[in-house]
């Protein structure tokens, strides 16, 4: 089934231990888009600025993504650059320019309006909102966070939780959100403020998903997903949007959602976002094979399951 | 099959966010055979001064854990006083006082002389290498150490680890030995040195196993096993004991060591850590039944399997 995804397209320059590249295609809707792509029809919202052309269009279109809700306008596209010299698992951001996203006004096209799923990448909550509000017949929603927003537009950010059926984010968002330091006591405390559904990644150690409402109760639904053992992490940026790609992808592709769903889908997850710090940027979600895929979803449960 | 272990039995004062206890029995080797004690029979070697009496020998005895190695000498037993206050996962040490360990030579009482196993619990390289030199017969030797070993004993500890089969060390340790970020450049690094099993414990994120020479290759049978989301971490003091008791523990339980037997060793070392840290000191290791271990092995099962 379709899932419409609004977030950032965008430009990243980026240093890692591995080595540093400038004003490469990248933003959370991106990659989440060329994850979820190997699994469902992706349909995107965003807007990027006249540096955006005929050139990064075909990355999309290569992997049959519809980008009719992309919309063009004068000026740069939102740009960032980051760092990961001291950790892997955390950027250091050098700076951020919103360019054409302050003025961003989100439209949804006609053809986007039979989405049965909606993904609202890590955008002003604002946005997000006003995206949702747009899409009232979804049949699922899940969305994404980052400490700015948890620290100075919370009141925003709460309204957005409310509407949520699942969130994505990582450990130390969960505590600032909800002030726990017990990933436990966190997960609770934040399942309270809206979504049923919640994934904690872990970086390089995996994430948890945990269910509030699934039958059993929610210390029997929780399930952990491994990360993959990389020989060198290349660049991590994306890594958590191609995790939500995976995961978000793989439950639209289902016929039915069930507790086993969600398992298979956090470990398409922990797949995508392993495959995304293989190599700098996208390059290598552009070059991936279905195959590749299902190899290494074989490869992650030979790594955790007994027999 | 008998393990027999060398290590500390001293006494710890602790602070962690849950509360504080002063000179409570604890010690690398108290909180292994008493982890260990529920798989296989278990012998310790150690030194304690004149503040260890018939009440802290019942603990042991309680466990069924033969204590005729444990030497009783004038002055005090070791004392160790830390605190976690600031992470959980990595203990600040506030004193350490050697006493009766600054003299210690370990003697293997006759009796244990048959152990097929051996554990050489974070203590003095010397003295682990000195233990492994006079029980030439055992089949299966693990061992642990520490930063304070890695950093200023590295001569003496490259040659306990050229005696090891099994070596079990956190992802700080394994990048410290090795010099390596990646943790699996590190693991291949440090079996280079001798090990030619090695497991890598993450804490709250759970742990790894690498095998050097198994069929199938490097890859193919690295393992990870989760950690228990617990409601809070009262005291995390001796979880890596504890884990590596259940694991070596279920090894020397089984007639045959195949990579399953490793695999599911791997389990039971995360479930006997995850009991440690629920109480204060020894408290909830003293009072554990099988049946617990057995429900919480199996809760880890549906934690990490997709069906």
């Amino acid at each position: 089934m379709p899932i419409t995804v609004v977030g950032s397209v965008a430009y990243d320059s980026v240093e890692t231990p591995a080595g540093r590249y400038d004003r490469k295609l990248a933003g959370a809707a991106t990659y989440f888009s060329l994850a979820a792509s190997f699994f469902a029809p992706i349909r995107v919202i965003a807007v990027v600025g006249e540096d955006f052309g005929p050139e990064q269009e075909a990355v999309f279109k290569a992997r049959g993504i519809d980008i009719q809700g992309i919309e063009h306008a004068p000026g740069k596209s939102f740009f960032w650059e980051g760092s990961y010299l001291d950790n892997l698992n955390e950027a250091k951001t050098h700076n951020t320019e919103l360019n054409v996203f302050a003025t961003f006004e989100p439209k949804i096209p006609a053809a986007y309006a039979d989405s049965d799923f909606l993904f609202l990448a890590n955008i002003d909550p604002v946005l997000q909102r006003r995206v949702r509000e747009a899409m009232p017949d979804v049949k699922l929603v899940a969305g994404d966070t980052m400490n700015y927003w948890i620290k100075d537009h919370r009141p925003a950010l709460l309204e957005v939780l409310k509407g949520l059926d699942i969130l994505l984010i990582n450990d130390t968002e969960a505590r600032m959100i909800s002030g726990k330091a017990s990933l436990l006591q966190a997960a609770r405390a934040v399942m309270d403020l809206g979504p049923t559904s919640l994934v904690i990644k872990h970086g390089e150690y995996g994430a948890t998903l945990f269910h509030k409402t699934a039958p059993g109760g929610f210390e029997q639904n929780t399930f952990r997903a491994p990360a993959m053992l990389l020989e060198e992490v290349v660049d991590p940026t994306g890594a958590g949007d191609s995790f939500a790609g995976g995961f978000f992808g793989y439950l639209a592709s289902q016929p039915t959602i069930t507790p086993d769903t969600y398992r298979r889908a956090m470990f398409y997850g922990s797949v995508m976002g392993s495959f995304a710090c293989e190599r700098f940027g996208t390059e290598r979600l552009q070059q991936l094979s279905r195959k590749e895929i299902d190899d290494r979803f074989i490869h992650f449960r030979r790594l955790t399951h007994l027999d």
